[in-house]
């Protein structure tokens, strides 16, 4: 029987299993959930030994265990690492789900549960593919490592040194995750870039305390009229960002990308739609997708100062705060913009008022020229798998751990994604396509055999 | 007896009597003090009774009642309707005094209570000074009426109402209110200004709900970066409100009044300290005091948008709203200005986003000029009782009821206020000076000869 006779013959099966992760509420933010996510590692574990990896282990950390399974029975061949997740995030509001978010139930070729595509069902169908490999023919192809962690929905806090603690067991040629999206419906895609994060909040101390606007109104400065001046001048007319330098390492987009980009099915109208607002806008000289993918951007993500209830209250608040966050791109260095940024919100601040800068959370941007054997192969087998070429597509957001894997085993990322547009991963009625359930684990065993 | 004599000779019964009426928890927010503001609109009506006024009356309204108390047997010679309240702030936070808010206790020559200075001692002041006539002279040289609401510290709901439906019984020629302050101590002050209020709220929507600050970050129109880019357009570099026609109606302040401002006991220093600011600032041309009192202004009085608790969470917000509050000095019209305020914030709005205007709360300015037979009768028997010529000021802030009373019973309003800097209205440990309460007594009672 070949692997992919396997693959089809196995498909009920396969949705079987799955539906048997799906059914432990594996929720790594809740700790009345630690038996759950114990319960989820070991199943990982036992379909491990069963599917005949060789060195399978629940590993303990200071927070959820990682679940390690590997096979090196093809010396000379490259090795893979498959990273994942079995945790999940909380189901809540439960009253919007239409099934139980732990009771899988399909629907319209679509399998709802929490954590179906985010990220059970993405890391389970690696294994469906090693398993039809070692089924159909007794070995694989390419060597393989399972590092499934429990805590990646609560920001991978033991990951990093877990990967530095166990980097010779971990050692690998590339690392594969499975954890985003294709741009759209049959159109595979693999991720070679994501934005990286600076996350300030400022703070602007006027008065020492919070004054009557009419008694001394008009002769103090007031924080959060000073405030708003400070981020009015955070950008230019044309939507660039003002801060000295902030362009300085960002890679412009190649010809190839921005063509790639433009060839993709996207329209402007439908984005707009999609975010209910009146008109799009950005940066002069880029297209919305360009704007989220390829450029840097600054946002306020939160204000406050004075009296924010209902009615009228006549206060001359003493301070203002804005948590303001820029999403950076390959070369930029998160603390040099983070230098950059209070260096330069200092020299907007007024005479009359105080303003203090803090970095609360940064992250480095992330990509991976679409080239190589790994990425090679992986585009040979998607486009054997979905019958059409893949495309490559970026994320506007971070995935942080990307970074560190690529950090500390000194090798390539591949993200290829399975999920699809309008999933709900971390809402209510998440769902994954049963069809790129199965057809996922096709393209990777066929992945394997283009990397031999 | 002279009336001064019977004044100096009863200082001590004076203040007993004032005590009786502190002790009296007369909150008119908080209705389980309802029976005590009643009782201290009983209180007043018999020590009226007791001095001889001829017809007292405890008028009820839709909340709490107002006291009045005429005395109208000098015919021919003019009539003072004198305001004032008995009801008092709420006293929290209880455990900052030093004596309970409501046992009233001198120490350094300071009344101490809930009520002493705002508005029960200015009040009753003008009582002894009536009492002292008639217990000299079996008659006054004026006609009197005393008209003593229970609801000023909740903004006065029913008492427009009252004087329009009143106006005949309370008709009179001049109205004094002692419900200000002095502008140092021992300097006697007639308060000729009070600026008005056009308080605004500004809600700018952009997308539909609230967007991952990654996902989406760089296509979509901020709407917090768009309200700070609106607030920062509200003022250009001289710190003047750019509002087209802001100035129009604005009155410029006169040389004889700049004059006066700049004769006063003043450090720009001070305020500095008292507001605990690194420096201040405002409109150009202008010092600090004539920013507060003749000048216009535009403050911001509340920012939110997005997530503003600990940490960093990466949301684009959907919406962000600020309150903006203009103080307005005559002759400006406060739905005029938030007509134009309105007007022009909307023209501001960038593409992307809508914004929504709400006036929210607003009041004329006022100004009396230093003239006419009760100002003069004012100053004279001001500088009488303090042996220094009294100084006229304005006040940053609002007494709406002033203009109500202008309005509806066509008279002069005269402001002659015997708090001091420091009192703590509205805070714990609030005083009266009990000189100031005595001197004030004086004066007004040698005001009624000086109008004779």
């Amino acid at each position: 029987m070949s692997v992919n006779d396997y693959l089809q013959q196995n498909r009920e099966q396969s949705v079987a299993e799955l539906n048997e992760l799906l059914r432990i509420p594996s929720i790594s933010a809740k700790s009345e959930h630690r038996a759950d996510t114990a319960a989820a590692a070991e199943w990982l574990a036992g379909r491990m030994r069963a599917i005949g990896l060789t060195t399978v282990e629940v590993v303990p950390t200071a927070g959820h265990p990682v679940v390690l399974g590997e096979w090196r029975g093809a010396p000379g061949a490259p090795t893979l690492l498959i990273y994942g997740h079995y945790d999940v995030q909380p189901p809540e509001p439960l009253d919007e789900w239409l099934s139980p978010p732990f009771e899988p139930t399909v629907r319209d070729g679509k399998l709802f549960a929490r954590g179906s595509v985010d990220d059970k069902g993405q890391v389970y169908l690696h294994m469906k593919a090693v398993e039809a490999h070692l089924a159909a023919n007794g070995s694989l192809p390419v060597n393989v490592v399972f590092c499934v962690e429990g805590e990646e929905e609560i920001g991978s806090p033991n990951l990093a040194e877990f990967l530095s603690a166990n980097a010779g067991r971990l050692r690998c040629d590339a690392v594969m995750i499975s954890d985003t999206t294709m741009f759209a419906p049959g159109l595979p895609s693999i991720t070679i870039g994501l934005r990286g994060l600076a996350y300030m909040e400022v703070r602007v101390q006027g008065p020492s305390v919070d004054l009557h606007s009419g008694a001394y109104g008009g002769a103090v400065v007031n924080p959060a009229n000073a405030l708003a001046k400070i981020i009015a001048q955070l950008h230019d007319e044309q939507g660039r960002v003002t801060i000295p330098g902030f362009y300085d390492r960002v890679m412009e987009i190649e010809d190839a990308e921005r063509r790639m980009i433009a060839g993709l099915p996207f329209k402007e109208e439908g984005l707009r739609e999609e975010v209910g607002a009146p008109k799009l806008g950005g940066e002069a000289g880029y297209g919305p997708l360009e704007r989220i993918w390829v450029r840097p951007t600054l946002d306020v993500n939160g204000l406050l100062s004075g009296y924010t209830g209902e009615g009228a209250k006549t206060v001359l608040p003493c301070r203002a705060m804005a948590k303001i966050s820029m999403r950076l791109v390959p070369d930029q260095d998160h603390q040099e913009v983070e230098r950059m940024f209070t260096d330069h919100v200092k020299s907007l601040a007024p005479e009359g008022v105080t303003v203090e800068v803090e970095a609360l959370h940064g992250g480095q941007p992330w990509y991976a020229a679409p080239s190589g054997p790994v990425f090679e192969a992986a585009r040979r087998a998607l486009a054997k798998a979905y019958g059409r070429e893949p495309v490559t597509i970026r994320e506007g957001g971070s995935i942080p751990i990307v970074k560190a894997f690529e950090d500390t085993l000194h090798a390539p990322v591949v993200l290829i994604g399975f999920g699809l547009p309008g999933e709900n991963a971390h809402a209510p009625n998440e769902w994954m396509s049963v069809d790129n359930f199965h057809r996922g684990a096709e393209a990777i065993a066929a992945l394997y055999d283009e990397l031999r």
